[in-house]
């Protein structure tokens, strides 16, 4: 969804003379061919690679020990490499360790996506206005400023930051809520065998919402909750504490308390409409 | 909102000969006002009530008591007496115990609504194809069909239940999802304080869904917590642990427990598409 967005932006843009696409999944490939004729298709990654200016990796981050192995083989230092994962040290350690010194991969984060996965979900402009985030390592500044006007033209807005700080934020705006959601259906699957009751049709009211984060790409998210797990562990934990405290203010009726706590809360969404980050309307404008 | 909506609705679709509003809110009243010219408000609950067929409480719960003392003084048996309020035990109780014997009241609850409170924010078709929940108790069932026939021709889907099944199905699908949408906003905040950190701006991934059902209305809520805190506690203490075995699969790298749980969540989604309970198209077919 990712790669076939970055795909149709940077034809749409017209940034790239051509563009081959390797995809090992014959139904995406076939999606993938109805975005343009102008794709070509590689089977393998060999010798081809060399003549590419700018690799994009859009792939589960577990799937990037084997790549690597192939970059070392044929990518030569004209070659900028980069990626699109979600957590940021897993890979920082990985280059390091791995990669062949004269490699040039510079990370980088699009703040964007969807619960639906493959290529036919992908859209040009699923990047608009969206943070890219990009990761500061030893490559020389020319290929930074490369990547950044690469993700300048799908739309993104630049911010470089260091694997740890990214880690550490997204592991609370991204990571954590996406937990929390496949907890909460989790919680209510469990509910249903309990008790025998069917209560997903009554669901309107909240867990609506958490069923779409919790619909999304079980691979990627194993690789993310593997990969940052320090840190979202620690976010857990205060998660905990927090409910816990919430328990006690329902059941020992704080009324003061439990008022200025919810109060709080909407601080936060008016500040993410003010920032752009979300659709003014009630209900993110649905229609259902 | 759920108030104006009823309006909107019952306007539509020619449903009343007179509608009476009582509004104590300036600022909502003029709001309601603008829809429409028919509307007749009263500045008081009085005799003016014994005239009504239909009377629709929609307040926070927490204002109920009040109210009851007006409805035992003015209202006649003729009168039917609804409500919209969330949860149901609490409600039923007060009924038993204060309201007047000879007075009939059924309790509604449409599952419908939004993050956004006040009249301006109604919908005529807030209720389309949504569930609207009535409560059995002793009234007659002539008076049970004049109330669904009121809800069907607002649009509602109708089903009957009792207060105590109610209660606990909305605790899984309702009430813990919005405790933990503010509760993870709430931890969002204190990780920015601890950290001194702006993170919201970075919320795309997940954060800014919750941070919409955390903006809800802080006395509804609190009524809702307070009024169903035995349900609530129990499910929370579900969600837990719940939560703290997603910790372990993550913290010991538990491969395919994590994938099959996370591979599960996804059931639910497509039940509640297949339900009709949400749009079908990813990322709500928000274009943001």
């Amino acid at each position: 969804m990712i790669g076939s967005s970055i795909l149709r932006g940077a034809i749409s843009q017209k940034m790239c003379k051509k563009i081959y696409v390797f995809e090992k999944n014959k139904k995406y490939k076939n999606q993938i061919k109805k975005i343009n004729k102008r794709i070509i298709f590689v089977n393998k990654l060999d010798r081809k690679l060399q003549s590419m200016d700018l690799v994009v990796i859009s792939t589960p981050m577990s799937e990037y020990q084997k790549i690597l192995i192939k970059l070392n083989k044929f990518l030569t230092p004209r070659t900028l490499i980069t990626d699109v994962g979600s957590t940021r040290t897993n890979v920082s350690k990985l280059i390091k360790r791995k990669l062949s010194k004269k490699l040039n991969w510079i990370m980088s984060h699009p703040i964007s996506g969807s619960e639906a996965s493959g290529p036919r979900f992908g859209n040009k402009n699923l990047f608009k206005n969206k943070w890219c985030i990009l990761i500061k390592n030893k490559c020389e500044k020319s290929l930074e400023n490369k990547l950044s006007r690469f993700w300048k033209k799908l739309g993104s807005k630049i911010i470089f930051m260091n694997e740890k700080e990214h880690d550490q934020i997204f592991s609370v705006t991204s990571h954590l809520p996406h937990l929390i959601a496949f907890n909460l259906i989790k919680t209510a699957q469990d509910f249903q065998k309990i008790h025998k009751k069917n209560i997903i049709q009554y669901s309107a009211g909240g867990l609506r919402d958490f069923s779409r984060i919790a619909a999304s790409n079980e691979i990627m998210w194993r690789d993310v909750f593997f990969n940052n797990s320090g840190n979202i562990s620690k976010i857990i934990e205060l998660f905990i504490k927090n409910l816990n405290e919430f328990k006690l203010d329902i059941n020992k009726q704080r009324d003061s308390r439990l008022i200025s706590k919810l109060k709080k809360s909407k601080k936060v969404r008016r500040q993410i409409l003010l920032l752009k980050q979300d659709i003014m309307k009630p209900d993110f404008g649905r229609q259902n």
